[in-house]
């Protein structure tokens, strides 16, 4: 945004009151969102209100909305959690919930709303929006709002910070927290292998992330980690055996522990759990090696925010005010994501839906193409950490080429054939050729191709 | 030590050889032992040998037995857990595995061993030292060592390092690697309030410490906890009750957390072990709160030593090596512990004794003994805990003073009749005085008692 | 990359060599850039060399140039500052020492170079590059290679990374080590608020960055610092005052610390060094606030890598792997950056153009230029901080509007008394309007403009 | 403290009021104490008053001094500086700004204060305390209280706690804040060993304490620093050489960095001060060695407090209540110090004294006696940091033993002689004996001393 550009915004505000509100789990860097949405209001010239404990203060009202000023948000940019708080609310689920939030927003005369949190979070507040008008009836039927307040405030603008430290939202590179939650993870990681290597111990460490891998895998390839389970990339069958006989072959080769990272939500791909305990009592059976489990738990929520974090998280609150003030009743309702190193608008509607397909995509068993909605970094980061975290086998161990080709006329049988030989070629270490059109094509030396048997997991 | 003492130890090594090796759970800080034992040893005039793996290097030899120089343990002191590894080792426990162990020494000339381990490993190291001339004799007889060599190295010189987290080490104020794992402790209690003010959680916070509440007790202190279980001070019977209405108390007045903290050696008056899922379960139905446990594992023992552990190891480390030079056959074996800010030798046997001699206590629910067992100084967290935890109902809440005085002939139930007239009047906030000797005790004025009904729960 | 990408990429590199350095400052990140870089080489089939020291191993050759296998880099991902080393080195400055450098390579057979390092290290490689021929050829000349061996390696290809803590190359998104530096200064910044605001005193803490904000900019960001100097952005003529007002209206209105960040380079619009003595000077006689100066020093550069640099290492130097692959004489040299969350190249003799660009525009006080030159996020940083760092004057303070129209003839001064009444105007609050052409133009309601009056520094 | 005990303490403060301050630097573990005060004083059944602002507070009286509950101190035990306010204090040290004070205190009834500081707020207590009738007189003469009050109120009690990362007070074995400001100094140097490995740097790093080596001589010790400069021990002349010596030996032995530590107040012997610049300037002009100094500055006293400081501070802080409760205008002031592991009272005045005694030892250049009086722990960690920082030259390096005796009539020049022997003897790496008494001394075996040229800097 430029300068000229600020300065044009200045005003645009005035007579507006927005609301902002953390909902859902919390996530390190909603604070700071919290002081940019503010601050950036006040910039403008709104009223800015701070909704306390997520929608039950919605509900609630009274002192859990609170009309803010620069002041209010003054040094809570370092702090953890959210200082306005975030509950699980029921009552919001019920209209009656939302015809009391909405109540207590029009007679304020608020009609602008930043949510700060998950998608269920956001999905809600979307309903809310809808309904909206519909509300404001029922407030006037009721005679506890004029009509004419209701016309004033007639539509509902919202906009969406997704805070989450799993990083599960489809069309944003990051959401608020996933940044803060990976370093105390590498942190923990960190400590822990002192410890492993001292004792040569093997440890299972459970991180977060019931539906989404993100803060597994990316822990795993910060970490090095040998091996890694997440919901999105269960692994082939047969893995137990794969998994042991890497973590044999790593210690053989001087290696004195073992970290394997498993993602809460990690499944077979028969769709079934596979939990941690499962993993300690294979490792200890089958190789005999001291095997513990940590569960990480909530320390990954804890604990103060990244710069990255907290410079995310402003740049997301400025640009969430200045979608609030450009929302019109026909543009659709947005969340704020980042794209590269820039803050931008996504449909609300239908990054939820998206994000609701990678699951769906898990459910019906369609892994690869749950990577792949996951976004490209995603895909990116599972690439390399399967590159970087163990050695292949050597593509080619003898000093022998092979060439295969076929003579004479077609038969049944001769792509089984060739399959075959190919396979015993290659597991014997031979580099081999495939040579199309039989002798004319070796002749012409054209479309000689060389094959190699991946024992790529995924 | 002085100056001139330390100028007069140096030479009095020559000629000596000393082994070091780490065994048990790894703790923060051996490291800076292991590094304080190779220098002051080399600064005498010794030889050290650093054993690799625990006993099980010593059982193995070869290459796990490796003479040390000066920069062997350079750069090792701010690293956690041991750098020579630690092991467990069945071999070790048979009179076979300490025969191979005796004769790896034996041929290297060493007759002083340092172990830094918990009471388990320092106990085993003084079955070796009984031991000793026996198994040197077996070896002569089997010819794998001359009857010169044996009766050179006839006896076996042994020192302790108290190397455990847990501070469970009866006679010294501090075990190697517990100050490291209370900061780490701290660390995670602070990161956790901060999700868990921002959700109004309670957390069930599970640290290390089977037998000993010291880590639970010292971080509860710290964190200033709501409440706190430690297996040397089961809760009274109907603590469930107490709890529940302190936690309420605590919300009721502001608190948006509760924080319960439990040794993983919890009990109940009767034995039985109080779980974190228990308490979990206990809260959220009897009082609905949002409640999460985190058990916090290996991290405990994990990541870098604490200035303290670097200080307390590299103190305990030149006194070992300073005791093992001063050992005489009828010397008994002792431990290097810390008493004040001094380096002080216990008697090994007489100190495991009385670590054990805890657990005996508990055992037969002797619980408080077992706490002054603990020393002074657990017996001091313990009450400062206590009085700064959680706020004692005001000793007096009424302006009214009762005197109570029992007048005629001593009747049978008159005693039961004060005592219950007193628990009334207490609990109804009104100062009793109890006079003894009837009217006369009362015109005298002397021996007026007032009288506070405790609710503290010890 | 897909599965199959990668699956063609094996056995590209078989036959080749690759040699990889780190050179200039190290950077937290750099141990995961070798690890992949020497995994991802291995993976392709090629041969890997790490040199030690930086460019001095490349001149010195012998053991400073090893082999490496894919054990060699277990266990440093988690490391800070880089395991292989770095220095400055005089010799490769010579055409003298790059011959010798040149003779150690190619007698090994390597011909592909990763150097990982600041601009000046990268641009040494590119000088490097474009004399091979020329050193193989004296090589030759001086019988030390055959003519073959200069004929078979006849071509350079080199990749560079970007190591710098300053994140002060142009191209990419970020720089190896920046996020980690980010977070040891937030970190920092945290601790000090607690003292400072014990004492209400303000701190002075100057970052790195001699030529380069981006480190000062994003931890006043980060912090909400109350001001800030970043060479990009010399203050105003005048600053003095209107930072002393700041300061002493957060004061008052009740912040109990100030917080002033300065990078290393921190300039004057007339390009003078303003140093942090002179604003702590300023500060203590102006406002006679208790002030101290932080130099924070090579803490910056130092502790682990994030989990942020650990993966963007790794995402960058696998990259680097396969664009020295696809190299080819006429392919220009490239240096593999960050672009949204994907590793792009850029071409290293503009990408280091540019770069010195910014510094060209800065020592031509186009100061603007050089903001818009440090690319969009550095741009928009600036901006959302200026935004959220303190509060601007209200815009509107009187509940009065005012229109301006010129009516009658033109005379000389209009246009000044014009300006004049609208900045009394604003200054007292009104909101002001702007009519074109007469009372027409008022009676036609266009062209309405309203105006404010910046007080916004930059 | 036995529970018992505990319970007789209840009501004993029922009619008091206690006032708690903090003063002068703030230190990690003040808030744990004020906290520890405030419900330890409720406990007893006092009013607890908490003074914000130190001293001025007391001054300037008003909302400055508030009543406390005990919700007032929760969640603060984890939070660094101090809440209640720090700062210098012109007024204090005037009898009018004394006689404010002592007006804000009696006037609410005040005549217990507890004052949380350095040894220069500890003083300026005491002196308040001596006053205190005085100034009450003046006030009953001025008419601003009644003669009652100030009978009632006739006496002052006061009670120190020493708050001052530099553990730089006599009789105490630490002092608040100095344990966690030593993990903040070992992280650092942690941080900072990372990047000049990397580079083969060497660091000259300067840690606070101007008077006082403490906090330099620990973090040494705990990182193994090569060299240390600390005021109670300056190093004898011709130093330069010998340090940089002993850098080149370990980089000559593998060491890839240095580690310099020097105390603020470091000096020569002859009382000049040794600046870190100097030693810098030092190491580059006769080493070459690149090298860097670095400031830890205010960062020492930053971040969260240790859990030793949290525990510490509690247990000091309760038994201050109890000394403030058994005070009487007989006994002398007090200061809660440490001992072992129990708080203890000690005289301030005397502990002051002995306090200001150590710096008198350094000016008259009693060095030796400096470093006595710092006490016994101090001491013994100097001799450990000498003892395990660098390896002294071997005290034999030949076979050979020398026996010298004198023989015959004594004669002028004979000692003259005996000593020059044994020194070339034992430069030579000789082992040598000194025979008393002749051959008959020879003959007998008695009082054979070996003698050994001690090349120990101190």
């Amino acid at each position: 945004m430029s300068s000229a550009g600020l300065e044009k915004l200045r005003m645009t505000g005035a007579g507006r009151a927005i609301a902002a509100l953390t909902s859902g789990g919390d996530a390190q860097g909603m604070n700071a969102a919290i002081r940019a949405v503010t601050r950036m209001g006040i910039y403008v010239g709104a009223k800015v209100y701070l909704v306390y404990e997520g929608y039950q203060g919605l509900v609630d009202g009274g002192d859990n909305i609170k009309l803010a000023n620069w002041q209010s948000v003054t040094n809570i940019i370092q702090l953890g959690g959210t200082v306005i708080g975030s509950a699980r609310c029921k009552a919001f689920t019920t209209r009656e919930g939302r015809l009391a939030a909405a109540f207590n927003l029009v007679k304020r005369g608020i009609s602008n709303l930043c949510v700060c949190g998950g998608d269920g979070s956001l999905t809600g507040a979307n309903i809310f929006r809808a309904e909206w008008s519909g509300l404001l009836e029922e407030l006037v039927q009721k005679g506890r709002i004029t009509a004419e307040t209701a016309q004033k405030h007639g539509h509902l603008n919202i906009v969406g910070l997704v805070g989450s430290i799993d990083n599960d939202f489809c069309g944003t590179d990051m959401t608020i927290g996933a940044d803060s939650a990976l370093n105390r993870i590498t942190e923990i990681i960190d400590a822990i292998t002192t410890t492993a290597t001292s004792h040569q111990r093997t440890f299972v460490l459970e991180v977060m992330g019931r539906h989404c891998g993100y803060l597994a895998l990316v822990s795993a390839l910060a970490s090095g980690a040998d091996w890694l389970f997440i919901p999105e990339a269960p692994p082939e069958d047969g893995w137990e055996e794969l998994m042991c006989a890497r973590l044999e072959e790593s210690r053989s080769k001087g290696c004195r522990l073992n970290i394997i990272i498993i993602a809460e939500g990690a499944i077979s791909r028969s769709g079934e759990a596979i939990t941690s305990n499962y993993i300690k009592d294979l490792v200890v059976s089958r190789l005999g090696y001291d095997t513990r489990v940590t569960v990480l738990g909530h320390v990954q929520r804890g604990g103060t925010p990244s710069a990255f974090d907290r410079v995310l998280s402003s740049k997301l609150g400025v640009e969430a005010v200045v979608a609030l003030l450009e929302a019109t009743p026909d543009t659709p309702a947005c969340v704020i994501g980042l794209s590269g190193n820039q803050a931008v608008r996504l449909p609300l509607v239908e990054a939820v839906e998206m994000t609701k397909e990678v699951q769906r995509a898990m459910n019906e068993k369609r892994f690869e193409e749950a990577i792949q909605l996951r976004g490209r970094s995603f895909e990116n980061n599972w690439s390399i950490y399967k590159l970087l975290a163990y050695q292949k086998p050597a593509a080619v161990q003898s000093e022998h080429s092979i060439a295969i080709l076929n003579v004479g006329a077609p038969a049944a049988g001769m792509n089984a054939a060739v399959r075959s030989a190919v396979r015993v070629a290659l597991a014997s270490g031979h580099r081999v050729y495939i040579v199309n059109d039989g002798f004319e094509g070796l002749a012409k030396g054209a479309d000689l191709r060389s094959f190699y048997w991946t024992l790529f997991p995924a």
